[in-house]
This record gives C-alpha cells, structure tokens and sequence, in this order.
C-alpha cells in the first residue's frame, strides 16, 4: 500500500479540534503527489536533522518550527552563497520534502506538544486542567529544587534556570511550552494562585522571571523553571511522530532529536 | 544648591538626539517638583532595589525597565494582595518617587546601554562602527570559547550561554543588547559576514541562535553568546549613574546591581 505525502498531512489534519486561518503549517519542500519511502520528524527542520533524514532514507521531514529561523519565515539578509541559500541547496538537491507542522499540533485537545511534555514527564496523571495555552497539574509535594532536577533528569537536559526559592515546596504546576512563558500567560496563573510553580519554554526574561524574583522578595510562594524553546516542544513532536507510527504501521517514521543548541560556559 | 525630579530629569533627556514620541520613560511614581534627596540607579526597579534605595535614604529611583514586568506595564491578572498591589504599597508609603528611563538612554549616540556595556568590557577602542540597534568591534583573535570566559570573567557572570563552536577564531564582533538578539537583528550582520561573533542580550532561541547552530553544520564560521537581557543592560545604567554623578556632584547618587535573576540548576 502506498501512501502519499498528502494522505500523510489529512491524517496529522485530522487530530486538530480546530485548524487556525491563516496557519503556518504547509508544505515548504517537495509535492503532495510524492510517494512516501519513509517520514522523520524533528522540532526544528536543522540542517543536522536534514541530513540524518536523507540518510536514512527518508523523502519527508515533518517539524515544528520553520526552515528559516523565523516564525513567519522571512528571509533575513539573505546573501548569494549565505546560510540560507546553502540550506535551500541542501534540500531542494535531495529532493526531501519538508513539512511545517506547528499549528494543528498545537490545536489537538489536549494541545499536542503540552502533552508530549507532561508524558515525558510522566505526569499524565497528574493533570487538573488543560488549557489552550497552559495545563495545570498537582504532583507529589516537592521543592521547587527537586522539581527542577526532576524535570532535569527526565529530559535529560544538561541544565535549567530557575527563578525562586528552591527550596520551596510546592505541589499546583503550570505547564507552558513553546514561547508561551511570558507575562501575559505566566503571570495571571501565579497571581491567582492557580500554580506555585511554572515550568515554561522561553519568555522575554524582563516578564515572568522578574514577576516571580519580586514576589519571592514580597514572600510569596512563587517558583519558575525555564527549560527551553526546543526542550519544552521537541517531546510533543516525538508524540507525534508516534502517532503517525501507529497511523501508517507500513512506513518507517523516526524521530529525529537534536542536542541543545545553547552550551554553557 | 536644591535639585528638584524634574530637573534630574531634564538632564537626562538632554543626553539624548531625539526623544521618541509615544515613549515608554516617565515618572511612575512621586511628583516632579519634588526636591531630590539622593538618586538610586538600577536595571529593573525590582522589590530588593526598591527597599535599598529606601534603606540608603534615596528619594528617587531611576530604572531601566518597567515596574509591573511588562514594556507597556501593563498589569496582569491583578489580585488584591497579589505581588502588584504588594510592590505598588511598598513604593506608595515609602513615598519613592520611580522615573523609568529606557528610550532617552537607548537614544543617545552611541547607545547609552551598548556604550555601558562596552566600557564594561574594556572594547571602547574597538569600536567600528555605533549603529542604533548594533556595535560593530574588530577584537583581538581570540577563540569563541576564550571570548566567552572574557566577557564572562569581566561582567562578573556564572554563566553565558553559548552556539556555535567554541574553538572558531574571530576578530569581528557585534554587540545588541536587551531584547535586540532577535533574528530581524542578529542574522544580517552575520550574514553579510560584518560579524562572525555575536554577543547579545537574549532572544527568541528558535530565530539566532538555530540559524548560528545551522551556519556551524554548513562550515561558516558564526557564533552567538547569549549574555541575558539585564546582565546586557545593567551596564549601561551604570554609566547612566556615573553621568549623573557627574552632573550632580552634590547628590548621592548610587547604581544599584541585582543578582542575576536565574539560578542554573
């Protein structure tokens, strides 16, 4: 049985509760008539990830961010011979075809990269509420110091940031990939009360980070572990790509992860 | 010799070419006719920075960023005796006056907050080139490793974070600050190879530092350390304190430094 990369993109369609208008996801690379020979997936389309796919054989790239280093996918500067003209080559001499998958797992209910992340987490039992924006959990009374090498070890990160006391004990958790760690989100869920501690992606770091510095000052109870834009969605992605394994039994679909982009020093 | 708020800040917008209109800078807090007692400077008027100044007799708190942790200040989710009513207490029966001073500093020319930063790290004769939003630097070769312990050792930082391959030579650097480490930004001047270093505040991690991880996998030489948005800018308030110092010798006129706000865990 073949399948075509189109069939592919209805069968990822079809889990969304809602498919936004305009959206980012799209073919970038390649045609819906294509036959699939086998499909990775990443959560963000690198030239590593891209290489590692031909490699092995696959003619489809599904991720979740852009090609080209901004949401809206502009070119920024682009120069003969530059970063970008060298990644286009790349692709486009392959032949893989590369397709944005950003919104409609985002639209899954519950959002499909939150609930990654809660699995790899092992907290799906833990969940009280999910949100569009974020999911609110009560776990097993911990210090926000435990929290954070918890989280740590599970992904297996080689570090996080925190804000606040660590040795806070807390229990009502906020969950919020992606980009979704700044104030608007953040911050309302603390002043309620709603969460003690926020596990967030990324987020401008004059918001949420400076709101939880003040109100550890003001001795309120308040905790915030930023682990990263890609570390926060990459484990919606390999849910995903699990998803189409079980979907399309016949074809070799492989998740593809990258090693954190920011090394510390 | 009586100095009143408005006069301080009178000579603050003095230092700047052109005073944008709508502008972000204002007294928040406190009137302007009132006569200055002693001049407390810092990044962020957090809660910590707000009772020192108390404590050391300042009547007038000068800070970078706004008192509600967003650009606009605008409140969010706001709670009786939640965090912002809490902050607005505290200033509000101390009688502080708070004036915010982002867009006047950023308009000078050079860049007040760049220009701090690069005092900071002793390269004001390595200047090429002052742009509004960018420095451009020709350094010493050094590896980027070695200009990551650099800029580390004498901005006094446990961490930077870093892509790109830290063995790679460069000479030609360029500095953004605060929240200029986008990729609308950053990736032009790397781009057009007029930077092969980037030392920048923060950004959004999916824009610069993917296309930087991205120029590594393709053999260009480009790398990003990413130093945090107030550890960019402290700098910067810090020669903004020392102006004023010199302006006002009268006065006591204080910089007041914040641990950085994340903890690594």
């Amino acid at each position: 049985m073949t399948v075509t990369i189109q069939e592919v993109i209805d069968r990822i369609g079809k889990t969304a509760a809602e498919r936004p208008n305009p959206t980012v996801d799209g073919l970038r690379f390649g045609g819906p008539d294509t036959i699939v020979r086998g499909i990775a997936v990443s959560f963000m389309p690198t030239v590593s990830a891209i290489e590692r796919a031909i490699a092995m054989g696959a003619n489809l790239l599904i991720a979740h961010e852009g090609v080209y280093y901004s949401h809206q996918e502009r070119a920024e500067g682009l120069r003969p011979n530059g970063v970008y003209e060298r990644k286009r080559r790349l692709i486009e001499e392959s032949g893989i075809a590369i397709y944005r998958c950003h919104d409609d797992v985002h639209r899954c209910v519950p959002d499909g990269i939150t609930w990654g992340l809660i699995e790899a987490l092992g907290w799906e039992e833990r969940v009280r509420e999910n949100r569009p924006a974020a999911s609110l959990l009560t776990i097993p009374a911990m210090t926000v110091g435990e929290a954070a090498s918890y989280v740590k070890e599970r992904l297996g990160l080689p570090f996080v940031r925190v804000v606040g006391d660590r040795s806070m004990s807390c229990e009502r958790v906020g969950i919020l990939v992606g980009y979704r760690g700044g104030g608007a989100t953040v911050i309302p869920l603390l002043e309620s009360d709603e969460a003690e501690l926020i596990i967030a992606g990324e987020g401008p770091e004059w918001e949420a980070p400076e709101y939880v510095r003040d109100a550890a000052s003001l001795g309120r109870r308040k905790a915030l572990i930023v682990i990263g834009h890609a570390e926060s969605e990459a484990p919606g992605m390999a849910l995903l790509c699990r998803r189409l394994q079980e979907a399309f039994p016949g074809l070799s679909v492989r998740f593809l992860a990258d090693k954190p982009v920011f090394d510390l020093i």
